[in-house]
């Protein structure tokens, strides 16, 4: 039925390779089907100048694509000079995801740097680089707590991202590929914990609407894929997975 | 109980001025308590060059704020050179809501331009910005339809948008001011139609998540509240209501 | 005579909203026939850096238009990314005007931020800018004053400002409109005192030129002019009109 | 009585060498006492795009400093990425000025380019670029009249301009050099054609106003100034003398 | 001797992985040592304007690091809003290489887009990406041939680039680390070809100066070098390595 | 047989003009035939941010050409709000080859900013700006030796720059003006000491390769050539001339 011979239900093949890179505190490649992104998170020992002598800190998020990560090549935002509006959206969006799981009173005057670098594109790289980027936190907060920099586990809970939406005819999917996003009437976009509590839901029908029972359809096909994906991120933390709750939310 | 004496499914007082402004083809101030957006509606006889040759229109939208329309003066973005993210996401909103509700089929190769700009804020300034630019895309469309340059109403439905959210203690509460935004754990824009369908869900709980039976009763008070407005839309257009929907959707 | 039926020597009704908006201290919406600009002013109780530890003031303004003030829509300088060199000279004459008429060493170590953004243009938006914004400086130092933060009013004199011109055929008048300005052969602006000295002058013959006699000839119409918005603005400031001049100039 | 021991109505030594740079159609090194500016006059064989098909040409005007022109060494605009207001008025200036003396309609569909570039500066710089791009674009559009791509001079008058101001104390002087700029009370700026028309009068008192007899001083002063330096002007471009006003003005 | 157990004319294993990323025309990963760097070739069917209708083609390269490529996180080019003198240098650098040895009269107007991302960074990253690139441009071309939009290969030889410099206590070596390039006192990258002909010389000596003797030394390290790299060039192409010279030279 | 009748170890007609402009420290006209850099630098008693407090100086460069220095006017990049990738890449050639003979501990806590700005181009600007910019470095240093703000001269050896090249035919030349840099196949620009010690070598074959045989030729008459540029700075320095070498290198 799916163009990938997927149910309406199923998630692609979804893979983390871990330290993926050497200099970075956290490091992640995740492949969700052809989707493949580099997740790296960084320890910097300061905060920004509107946040100093609070004793709290901060976890701020980048995104980016390689210009052919895509089909067609992409001119890099560097060399137009700006960032786009989607890609500021998608990283203020990664940021506030990650922050809502993380209990920054209790990582000290420190930012936490998450770079998303699309290396190959085929939908959902919000969705993934928040899944990826959340297991690159986690390790780097594992090396603080190895150099008893902390003393607890700051994450509070897992968290995940998958997108859902509706296909001409009013089918509802898990986990489009860039074909199915093209052609999608709604695209929507569903970050969760492990506690199955919402973090964010960004819905949209650009030149449709959605009604009341296709949303709940949707969330649910979400909070199923996404229970499923944090089965992967335990395994990849490892040990560490011990410790994710340790310490309350804010 | 909540710091303006409203209940929790109130509204603030709602007030659209229609011609505010002589020069644009369709211009409102909409007032949401103390909330003032001026909304203007261009068209202009062409479109972006990539749809050139496509016989269809365009709508794109801006917005921004006076720098003293907050309590503390900011800075122009024309000032710093660039646009914020901010800035970015709720202008790519009130152009995506807007297109839902208009068939660009049937406006020719025009583009509407939708300016937003805030004049005073205190809370909900993109959805008071989506549901006055409706009345103001209605209105330059009515200037089409007087000078026969369209021989039909384009606009499918209404469109008007409101905030929602939860307080600490876990009250859902409607319309939110900006002392209750400041203060609320989690905060939801809701886009919807006349007929009551979704067009955007935007729901985030940045240092907060949100359960399932807490989104359903949100998005009852946004249903309620968005009914509301559209009975002041309406008003504000006068006999341009009975056109509405003479065109279907795309 | 005139495209409005003025004498030469008439001023377009001219009208001031006080406290138009509800966050600066200062604030006043001009209108001047169908110009109508929104005049902030804001006080920062601090310096900008190369002013630090001097003990006196800074007077900044910053001006813009909404892109459909005009008849044609503009491009918002925020998405240029730069401000244009017209919105620099407008802004740095605003700025010099209002400089001239405050003693800076007795505000202390404030800045008083004046926006004037233009909602609705129709010639003369610049002349009108600083006669707005001089009463929204006045009105900003009257609380001040209130909260007895200083004790003097440190404003010297009055402040206002016109547009006169020389249209084909060689008649000078007074306050130009859009149209008039769009086909005067000599363009110029004038900034004076209560007590009738020059701020500034500035006149151009774009495509002409002028003579000494036709330069005398607007002196005198703008001298005349000034007069009597000096008047309004007078009855917009109430009271505090008895503490201007209780400070000397520099 | 002045700190270079000049008489208030004296000019300083001026000085110019044409053919100074060899590429440019017209070049003229300026020398006003110690301000010195490269004044280039470019002919570029088409118009920018909003003047195309009219006919006509048109005439830009572009202004820098070098960094160590100065005392103090000034950061390039390139590196800042923009330039400043105060650059921007001053180019927009030299352009206007320009244009009151060339029929555009008799040069064709021609763009000159005027790039003033000051190597040192003591005071002066905009008036001197005036005076000296003056006589650039007329050896410019003498190899026109040489190449016969036109066939009269479109240069309608001379054209020069000079500073004038009032030193503490009250003092009217003419051709400020940089110490007597920073110190005066008034500044003002006054281009002038052979014929004795204002082109432009810009006049500023920062932290001070001027008298309408101070005015009338300051412009006396200007005009004596000017017709002087228009007799060099009239030896630096030797035989075109006889042909300028063989076109009529617009 | 050297920090890696290195001989002074040893290169760091050197690792190539083909058809590393899907899209591009042409992909590959390269790994020398610690450094990788994705190369991707992207055919573009037109080439940039100035070039238009002269019947021959194009080759630009951009070159970027992702934030944490580096021991300590650099900021995004993108988000400085500029792209740095290094990384002009760089890219400037890799597009002239290449062009050197592909004859552009024979791949028809279309432009080769070379991106070199550099993952994971430990000296010699420009070299490995010209080194890179060129095996990413042959696969790309291949996919031309094999679609016969060319009827032969264009590409007249190998490319390949090391760095070569001088310790501290006068050792010249070839193929310098990170730690290394950061100790040396001239850092050298030489591009060479198949036929052991120069392309690019670039030595340097920031706070050192060097002989005509140790020039020589470091030539030779570095033509030894470039030979062992080619071999493996020559089995990544596999049999695309039979066309290498089909073309002559331009 | 060259284009302006020189042999192929010709220097075009060198001069260096001292104490060019009145306001820097060390001021240089230079001119290399048609080809005039004016070469100022500045001396601040600062050095950057990140490298304050360590007793030690520096030295940068800017690198810029007036618009019509060229056959074709070019836009200014302050135009343009950013500085090219050749613009880059000379001036950061200029600073390092400036700090490879001065002992950058031996000036203090200094910045000497180095400007050359290229008034009038025919070949061989940045070599040009190299040789000029070191005379006005130590005259700069001069400076500060007669204040006694140092005590040596900090200079360790002359420095200059020359450009090589290889014409089509294969000759090699020395010293290349426009024409000949335009048809040559291979460009090379050497920066030398007093002693022959190399500091910059740069040589790039775009369309062509050259040979080991090719480069020492080129290097054989760069040498040649800067030992006579050097000779004319010798004269230029004057009685300084005995001080260079006072120090030794870092």
């Amino acid at each position: 039925m799916r163009n990938d011979q997927r149910e309406v239900n199923n998630l692609r093949p979804i893979k983390m390779t871990t330290n993926y890179i050497s200099h970075p505190e956290g490091s992640v490649l995740i492949e969700m089907g052809n989707t493949k992104v580099i997740c790296n998170a960084s320890i910097e020992d300061r905060v920004p100048p509107f946040m100093r002598g609070q004793g709290k800190g901060w976890i701020t998020a980048e995104y980016s694509m390689l210009p052919r990560a895509t089909a067609q090549r992409n001119i890099r935002e560097s060399s137009k000079g700006k960032v786009s509006g989607r890609t500021m959206e998608i990283q203020r969006l990664i940021g506030r995801a990650l922050r809502s799981v993380v209990n920054l009173n209790k990582i000290g005057e420190r930012t936490i740097w998450v770079d998303c670098d699309v290396i190959q594109a085929d939908g959902g790289t919000r969705t993934a680089s928040i899944t990826g980027a959340y297991v690159a936190v986690v390790l780097a907060l594992g090396k603080l707590l190895e150099k008893k920099s902390i003393s607890k586990m700051p994450v509070t809970d897992y968290l995940a991202a998958i997108s859902v939406g509706v296909l001409p005819g009013g089918t509802e999917i898990l986990d489009l590929n860039y074909e199915e996003d093209f052609k999608a009437l709604v695209d929507m976009n569903i970050v969760m914990t492990g506690a199955g509590e919402f973090v964010e839901i960004q819905g949209t029908g650009e030149e449709a609407t959605f009604s009341h029972n296709q949303l709940q359809n949707m969330l649910k096909l979400a909070n199923e894929g996404i229970q499923q994906i944090i089965e992967t991120q335990k395994e990849m933390i490892g040990e560490l997975a011990n410790r994710i709750g340790e310490t309350n939310p804010v």
